[in-house]
């Protein structure tokens, strides 16, 4: 009984992590794809062993749930012997609303609240749902726990999270800044004090997540004061295909300069902008961006300065927004792995003592201290890890 | 010729001044109202002695050009003998596209220029250019300037005013962030340096323009390096009707939830947000908002913090924009007389050595050093006076 699983459901695919707590590493992690559509395809991986794929159509989440218990408890490729080695499963859900500040056992009362809130996020919790059901279907019984990407935003003052729209906006739609990513931040900030030996009650921390999706989030003393992502995730950073922040006026413009509706824009928004629109339509891979970059492409240079001096005035802002900071994290696929990012966001501030230590910063993926003995600022690469804080909290809220 | 004239054109409005060049004094500034509206009304105001109101319809922004100049060279009320005694006309200009980083004197080519992004500023460009052929027509000869709004955002890199959006709506629709009350940046960063005695070649100035419409630039030795305004005057800061920044995201839900159009919606945005909206209504005027606030209204007071701190994070952001700051200037309307959001804003900066001076900060209007001879930031109040800027720059060219 100190197993966890830990799901992520998509509206066709399924990813899922069986972590050990004792030593919080995973025994398995895969990938269910194409569930519902012709062509379905689990790819299971028992940690060390080699891949076991199964082609089978599933006509939905609840058979391709037992398929993934049948190759966890498979005799050849399984890591445990049967359900009753899983002491709770771990749910990412995308949007819990205002009502819950941190992971919680699910029930029916839970389960009204994640369907409450499908119109803010309707490609998400309706998958997310979806696979609580199966779950319960699969393992009746068992204790589902629901780990909300905004319940970390939820500690945001009003001035933070609301917008300067009528309130009535904010009463009947709850129009709010939420702060997705918060899994995240939570466990990086969290992480970060550890590693740096900051005050765990008063540490100012921003958190840089940049990966495909980007977002950044400050906290005092482990209660999170502003995120960049707000009512959706497209607001804020430059991301790979978002656009983050622009004036809420060109999407007007571009729906009467283009005809086009505004559902049209913002799916141009969502899916065609950041540095991939920025770019010129190169990649949204920051990596291939790069790569243009130094080639000498221009907009793809454009769009890398862009996107390094968004965060660098977010983790200014936020600064001022705590009155200093302790400790800049950097996290996910860019964060963890862009040296030159970090370097630029990280040199930045040197006008309040921050200083990279090159040598230090020439690593990938792995948590180092990357800032100098004497830097005044504590820089970090932290590397998240989403599925362990889920499976965290489904621990130890199974216990209780 | 020693006078400049500066004029200011709305769709229906003429405001003006007469500026005595030698002193930099106004002779004489006046409102032309209802233009081509019936119950047209010009108040004349020949300074130091009593208005002068004249009621009678015109059917143009050419007959009020007239009537002004009969004003201006009255017997009684004016304070020219006739038009051979105004050097030049210089004339406010809110967009004035990619073309012009500096006033210019008005030819055919500027004409062209300025109907061309009427697109971009449609209720003000038009009336813009019917006062330029106005005064033409009025006075056949002489020297037009225009000044644009636009001027001093086109100092910013690319990095700050381009969006993450494809890089073709650039290219086909000039959509970037121009940053306007550029005049008035332009002039309150050029007498704080003076004022301050920093170096001007190389000072970090931040100014901070607030009025009902507000907005924050930064710049470095005078050359503008990022400004909040951006495809037009609703990005940024939260303002008396506008919402400034918001998830872009909102604009399609609003239109879904409510349905209504996108127009609509811009509208709501544009005119019924900012602290009016959030604080459910009670207005858009900063002292009633306060007054509110004092008296309880939670709305009120969560409309005023967020006012504040929003301007907080864009003074912070802009601060690691240039790494580091020499000056934060507060101008416009509130910032000119409320000293609470000048003491709030500058003490958010003690993390940076920033000290307010409570006894020299107790002003209202008048340029005065609002921190302490210790502070390391200098924080000034620093009066508009955007009529005089363009004055001097229609002075300098009709000179040439």
């Amino acid at each position: 009984m100190k197993n966890i699983l830990v799901i992520n459901c998509g509206s066709s695919s399924l990813k899922y992590q069986l972590i050990n707590m004792e030593n919080e590493e995973p025994l398995a992690k895969g990938l269910f794809e194409r569930i519902a559509i012709p062509g379905s395809k689990l790819t299971h991986e028992p940690i060390g062993r080699d891949k076991y794929i199964v082609e089978k159509d599933v006509k939905d989440h609840t058979e391709a749930i037992a398929l993934v218990f049948e190759a966890l408890t498979d005799k050849e490729h399984g890591v445990i012997k049967d359900a009753s080695e899983i002491a709770a499963v771990g749910h990412r859900v995308v949007q819990g609303g205002v009502k819950y500040p941190e992971s919680v056992v699910i029930d029916d009362e839970v389960k009204a609240e994640i369907k409450k809130y499908c119109d803010l996020a309707p490609l998400h919790n309706p998958a997310n749902l979806m696979g609580i059901e199966a779950v319960e279907k699969a393992m009746p019984g068992i204790t589902n726990v629901a780990a909300f990407d905004t319940s970390f935003g939820m500690g945001m003052p009003q001035k933070a999270y609301k917008y300067a729209i009528p309130s009535e906006y904010y009463d009947k739609y709850h129009i709010r800044r939420y702060g997705f990513h918060g899994t995240s931040h939570m466990y990086v900030s969290h992480e970060a004090v550890e590693f740096a030996n900051l005050d765990k009650d008063s540490a100012k921390v921003i958190v840089c997540h940049l990966g495909n999706g980007a977002s950044i989030s400050a906290s005092v003393g482990g209660k999170c004061v502003d995120s960049s992502m707000g009512l959706t995730p497209l607001e804020g950073l430059i991301m790979g295909t978002r656009s983050g922040d622009i004036d809420p006026a060109i999407v007007q413009y571009i729906c009467d300069k283009e005809n086009r509706s505004v559902d049209e824009v913002l799916d141009i928004l969502n899916k065609k902008s950041g540095v991939l629109g920025m770019s010129g339509g190169i990649s949204s891979d920051f990596r291939d961006v790069e790569n243009a970059a130094a080639d000498g492409n221009e907009l793809a240079q454009v769009a890398l300065e862009a996107f390094r001096y968004r965060i660098i005035k977010y983790v200014g802002a936020y600064i001022a927004a705590m009155g200093g900071v302790d400790a800049i994290c950097f996290t996910a696929g860019v964060g963890e792995n862009d040296k030159e990012t970090r370097r630029i966001v990280g040199n930045a501030f040197g006008y309040l003592g921050a200083k990279i230590d090159e040598k230090a910063n020439d690593v990938r993926g792995k948590r180092t201290m990357i800032s100098t003995p004497d830097s005044k600022i504590k820089l970090i690469l932290m590397p998240t890890n989403e599925e362990l804080a889920i499976a965290r909290d489904a621990y130890r809220l199974a216990k209780k």
